[in-house]
């Protein structure tokens, strides 16, 4: 039904990445879950460091590396020779592959071939082969907190795995759900929501956070924003499916245009609110808004505190900084 | 870039069809597109009737018949060998085929070997084999009406239909934009809004609806309904990507449960014309409510008409139900 898990522990692989932008995916897991990390490696001219054990192929298998990870797409969009030969001598040891790119490896015959004879699994964690259900909207138990946002890119994944991390510190129950193709590769499960087809939206979701115990919280990956003119309507499928409890709106501090999208400003932000409220209520009459997580990154120390302060006063929740501040707020707040 | 327009005319296939609800698609390209069918062809026990030329293949296939056109779904749902006999048979008649089955007949080798032998094409409706792209909110010229809905299976395929030949018929240059795969047999063209990967949702809704003449009116067919907890956000990414200056909501009069969604009222009418109005501004901030068509089907003339009368006057807008009053009202006060 889901996404394959994928099996731990990793092996992450950094290509040629010249800094760490080239390398997101790959921080991204060493940053969130080291304990599954065995170890990095980079081809000659490699910037990009995670700061953990280097090691061949050869070396990682030997000490029992499960999953070589390909997170960063290659230079020119098709896969180098060097690195399919690299993939097979991945899967040859032993290794399953997990792949963010658009590229999908189980469309190439070569690797198809090896993957087969190899017994090893290739999983392509942007091209979903679940078998998708349409939503039922009927109330599932447990609860759900989900991330919304003003646009895409102001940290949506980095305060829903944040605030995940600070639960599980304290010892709460709860399960971090992915919902993007970084996500799933740092989780290692997930449904990559921007890549299924739109009947199952909203269904999708269901799949992906189902029933639990009723103290149990999901803590769901937000994607995109509900005026973004290109993907609002999968945060609305979204916001549908997670029939979020809490939801978290994240919001680049100072940015007043939607990224990428000329003519398009960033949403009113008590409109921003207000209307991801009144649409959740459809499948979860008691949505709330939990927080608001701003990105105060371009700030310096003060202005980033008095935005905040700005904020926390507007509009009467707890509002952080997951960077500068982290979301213990956030988390007192969650009536856990 | 858009699905592959069909080749007229059409021999159009009833199976063996027992009544019209099973033979729906048919029925609406007979009812809607007359002129682009040569004739239909039933098996023994049909009793559906399209009321036009009976003929074999080979008959068409003689008359110039282009396309045959495979509308209703086998019971049991794999295709019978008889149809793949009759398929086959039109293909080597020189007629590609057009089907509207969950069912792919590309993924069918022995359909796939003849399609490759004779040169013809097999187009299935649903499965779309579009290049994607995502929406840039981007104003376009020409104008746009788009119908939505109270919930899904409330008129609008028909309602967009009868408006757009309402314009016809006054020489209105305007073209009808099929989203489903009844529309998009009816029409011969169209994107299947609800097979597309939800990334690109609003993107698809741009490339269906290009630029055009300042004049000229693109008649869009609606999906679902903002407030179906499956499949609003199918509804929320066409109503962005269709940047619509005219709306038309339609409705079952009658109607206070979501269609086969248990514990979902239909939304307030008040509310749902506002959050219509409300997200569609986001890519036009002129887009206005230009009538409501009811569905009155299940009501006596002297109830419906008075039905029609209390929203006309709750409203304030047109107010209509296609079948029984037809659409004028509502074509009349489109500021052509």
């Amino acid at each position: 039904m889901k996404q394959t898990e994928l099996k731990t522990p990793y092996l992450i692989f950094l290509g040629d990445a010249e800094d760490f932008l080239m390398a997101k995916v790959a921080k991204g897991i060493a940053h969130w879950r080291p304990q599954k990390c065995l170890g990095q490696m980079r081809l000659s001219g490699a910037k990009a460091d995670l700061g953990i054990t280097e090691m061949s192929i050869a070396e990682a298998a030997a000490k029992g590396a499960k999953t070589f990870i390909l997170g960063l797409a290659p230079i020119g969009g098709t896969l180098p020779h060097a690195w399919l030969s690299i993939l097979i001598e991945a899967m040859e040891s032993g290794m399953d592959i997990a792949s963010g790119l658009h590229i999908q490896l189980n469309q190439n015959s070569d690797l198809v071939a090896v993957a087969k004879r190899t017994g090893q699994q290739m999983i392509d964690v942007r091209h979903p082969q679940l078998t998708l259900e349409c939503a039922t909207g009927a109330k599932r138990s447990g609860k759900r907190l989900l991330t919304v946002g003003s646009d895409c890119c102001v940290g949506k994944m980095f305060t829903t795995l944040a605030i995940h991390q600070e639960l599980q510190r304290r010892s709460i129950n709860a399960t971090f759900r992915a919902t993007g193709q970084t996500g799933i590769l740092i989780e290692g499960d997930g449904v990559p929501i921007d890549a299924i087809v739109s009947d199952f939206i909203a269904g999708a979701v269901e799949q992906l956070s189902p029933d639990n115990h009723p103290q149990h919280w999901d803590i769901i990956e937000g994607q995109g924003s509900l005026f973004h003119p290109a993907y609002a309507g999968v945060s609305l499928g979204l916001l549908h499916g997670a029939q979020a409890d809490v939801i978290i709106l994240c919001h680049e501090a100072g940015r007043t245009q939607m990224d990428l999208m000329d003519g398009f400003p960033v949403p009113d932000f008590a409109t921003l609110i207000e209307t991801n409220l009144q649409l959740g209520r459809l499948t979860n009459p008691n949505i709330r808004l939990g927080g608001i997580a701003l990105n105060t990154s371009a700030m310096e120390e003060g202005e980033a505190l008095a935005e905040i302060a700005r904020y926390q006063a507007l509009y009467g929740v707890p509002v952080v900084d997951p960077v500068r501040t982290g979301v213990t707020l956030i988390v007192d707040a969650m009536e856990l």
